[in-house]
């Protein structure tokens, strides 16, 4: 398949981004490297559709888990398919590219973290669509401050109206209706920009890139400013069973997650997003007044950290 | 609200059902007791909606989570829902009773196993529904025979055709069509019985009655020649990878998870089904010719035990 300039250029950005990140990553580990899983893609038409690099990091001695996916597929997307994104109800040629990742540090000190940034193709339409967010167990306000401080900031150079506009979607993407809570405490998340409203495609992708080298500067301090604080064993209990939420989330709404095992993606670097060990218990309690009923308290009522 | 006869019937049954079943599972265990949780439902309409009594087990020696729920609930069905399950597209008065288990041991050498059953009446329309599945971790062939024969045994009494169709029911629905694997070695699975064939109620709330004083038939032998098996680290390390598949098809695929989350069920008792304890591994690994891989293949090819 002969690609545009811009599906080109965003692959070469994608593909810079996730070098970069898998680098900042692990210069926080004396010894665990990333393991790197190449994969080609099938078309449901039975040719080639592209593929991309799996890459994750198991067992560190600050990340338990983290994965950073690269992909660049195309092919031909099924009418029901399409439609759901506002394409034709008829097979449509696609090209999609992106990178995605989720962190779940040892640590319940440590948040745990997602982002993804990705551009689409589908037929004669394009558009971009991505974010970042934060998920602590304990809740350090600076810590969530600085994060969407930075987030705002490479939203602000490019469109004043992004920030606000991003933060509240994120807040509502990110929603478990039976929990009534958040996932974390937000960020930014955005989707079909560019498709609906007359934009520069160019300078979007500039938006993406900017937002994707700017992820290690958003997540590290905060792993570095808390990695080494001791915590007790209730403290990781409690992270344990907040990861619980992860799952369900991931599992019951995550519509990425839906999506690609739906059209037959890759299933270990689908589900790779879930952590490595998650306690439920059955009508867990907080105490009064505790930081964990201060997590839950802030996941049930979003603020703004900017 | 004034029952049917039929509903006051199905209730009382399952209620003793729930009882003969916690106290057959306190049997084996020296300390450890069901904690009972008697709950209210407010209907949508905002009036009373019945209630329920879940029990739960917890750390016990043998089980690690067992919960047996009863509910007996009603109100009015919003006809989005009613629709679904084959009711008009409008308002209508419902009545559900069942009783629903999950139990998870800690030995990787005792399976896990789940079973329902439930009776509901929409509008004019009444039907029976549920079944009981095995999923072990490590399979010995003589516990799937011993749980199918039961069974077998129970369906046999009442109508010949109902094993055969209703364990095919019970692969077809325990699939994760994402892994191309049964949840477990399968068991039966029943549903709309009686709504759209002519058959007597009574006879069928029979039905339920006997398959649900049975289960314990049915399970605790297996329990009673497994517990005391030794296992490895690996062994329970594979355990708890396996419950990730549990988590997967509950949260992903399972109607009666997304029903009840979607219907503002009580939320703990719906999510007791999730184990204490699981793991997610990047695409982990089975040696060729093991206990583990021999599992695996039994999953992706349901067969007939007896």
């Amino acid at each position: 398949m002969k690609l545009s300039p811009l599906a080109e250029q965003a692959a070469e950005v994608y593909k810079s981004i996730q070098t970069h990140i898998c680098s900042a990553l692990e210069s926080f580990e004396p010894t665990a490297r990333f393991r790197n899983d190449e994969w080609q893609r099938t078309d449901s038409k039975g040719g080639t559709g592209g593929g991309g690099l799996t890459r994750i990091l198991s067992g560190g001695e600050v990340f338990e888990k983290a994965g950073v996916n690269f992909s660049a597929v195309h092919g031909t997307m099924p009418g029901s398919f399409a439609a759901k994104l506002g394409g034709p109800l008829e097979d449509v040629p696609f090209f999609a590219t992106g990178v995605s990742l989720v962190i779940h540090p040892y640590s319940p000190m440590v948040p745990t973290t997602h982002a993804n940034w990705r551009y689409l193709e589908l037929g004669e339409r394009a558009w971009f669509g991505g974010g970042s967010d934060l998920t602590p167990y304990y809740l350090f306000e600076e810590d969530a401050q600085h994060f969407h401080s930075v987030l705002k900031g490479v939203c602000d150079q490019h469109n004043p109206s992004y920030y606000p506009r991003f933060k509240k979607g994120c807040d509502e993407y990110f929603y478990l209706p039976h929990r009534k809570e958040t996932r974390g405490i937000g960020g930014i998340f955005y989707d079909y920009l560019g498709r609906d409203e007359k934009i520069d495609l160019d300078a979007t992708l500039q938006f993406s890139k900017d937002l994707g080298f700017a992820f290690t500067e958003q997540y590290l301090p905060i792993v570095a400013r808390r990695k080494d604080t001791p915590y007790t064993e209730k403290e990781k209990n409690f992270q344990l069973l907040r990861r619980g939420r992860y799952v369900e989330f991931n599992l019951l709404y995550d519509r990425g997650t839906h999506f690609g095992l739906q059209t037959g993606g890759r299933i270990e670097s689908i589900l790779m997003s879930l952590p490595a060990v998650v306690h439920w218990e059955y009508c867990p309690t907080v105490e009064p007044g505790s930081p964990e009923e201060q997590l839950i308290n802030t996941l049930m009522n979003p603020q703004d950290w900017v």
